[in-house]
């Protein structure tokens, strides 16, 4: 059986279920902070998805870290930067972390998955390693303003090149992009797509074909108008 | 002045506003059947969202073209096959189209755009002649099941290519993407990202050098519960 690998790339979508694992990304930077956070040696880390609540658990001696908007939190003991995280010796101490897109696919991620890792390039391979343990992978990317980021996406897609060299794996559509790039052949990338797959079983997969196929046209659909509700459009040579 | 160049890559992100232009990605197939629709002669192309719209606009001798799940629907004259299309000779028709994804995509396009085209890997180059005559562009996929879908992304990304070679472009985070691989340079790719460019102006541009190394951890931050709504974490290395 392959290793199932889903993404959920805008934090808009909600997310799907019944994966065994998730890999919350956040690069730039709560999920790459973390790692260092814990290499650093801090024997544990809480995230917490608000403020208060990250004030009220580091009561007890814990280390508040993290960001609103990028900046450090008055009253706080760290940012949410990797740099400082790196040259830190937080052995023993335990961190309480609160950010502003990190934290909250985190805890999405949580509500869905019974096993979650925060991954980022810093710890790409050792994230593979991780996720090959289970059967079905879900990344999900903490994205930015509501959508779909570049970074995470990028990130993502290292994780699973990674993970691709240590499992037979299944990539759904969104994990294959993350994965492939613009300028890969058209006719592989669109093939591989799940609304092409969608065809076969009712025939029609040979129009994939013609889908790919670029520039035979030079015709472009352009919208001219509305009719009840309806847009009209009319072909325009370009 | 850069055109600039957005793209929602998912269904479930409401449109950004403020573009001059919309260019719709249903690559497999709507947009392209379209496209294929008008080079067969059709002098006009209707999109309507719903089947009894369609099927009372094409009461005047319109020919009523489309599907629902891929599928294609009871009286209908003509499926949402670009295969079919490319063999028609519709000089002088009207086609009357809905379709499960790429007319939703439209309707929403229309709704913040007050230009619409739609574009596919057939007209790639056509439709970036046609977004180069614009300011402002906003790339809208349609998506698959509400969620990111590799072809529309793909396409999307061939288009700004083709852009790319007639204009100085500015391009958003998901645009970006459709454009780039994640096999492209890591230090380059989060260095463009928008939470790059945001670590700036409060003095952090220095963290994206860090978020961008690879490998250089093998510790991976593991759930291991809860406390008062936080997340737990700790350190396996891997």
């Amino acid at each position: 059986m392959p290793l199932r690998v889903d993404a959920a790339l805008s934090p808009a979508e909600p997310l799907p279920t019944g994966f065994a694992a998730a890999v919350v990304v956040d690069v730039i930077r709560a999920t790459t902070t973390a790692a260092y956070f814990l290499q650093a040696g801090a024997g544990r880390l809480l995230l917490a998805g608000e403020v208060e609540t990250a004030r009220r658990l580091a009561g007890g001696g814990a280390l508040l870290a993290g960001e609103r908007g990028g900046v450090p939190l008055e009253g706080f003991d760290l940012g949410n930067s990797p740099r400082e995280a790196a040259a830190l010796d937080l052995a023993g101490r335990e961190v309480v972390m609160t950010t502003t897109n990190g934290t909250v696919a985190a805890l999405r991620s949580a509500a869905v998955s019974p096993q979650v890792a925060l991954g980022s390039l810093a710890n790409a391979s050792a994230v593979a390693r991780w996720a090959v343990g289970f059967d079905s992978v879900l990344f999900v990317a903490a994205g930015r303003e509501g959508r779909v980021a570049l970074d995470d996406t990028y990130a993502i897609g290292v994780v699973i090149e990674k993970l691709m060299g240590l499992a037979e794996v299944e990539l759904s559509d969104p994990a294959r992009l993350a994965f492939e790039a613009s300028r890969a052949d058209a006719a592989d990338v669109l093939a591989a797509s799940a609304a092409a797959r969608a065809l076969e079983p009712v025939g029609l997969a040979a129009d994939v074909g013609v889908c790919a196929r670029r520039d035979a046209l030079r015709v472009v659909p352009v919208m001219k108008g509305r009719l009840e509700g309806a847009l009209t459009f009319e072909g325009a040579v370009f």
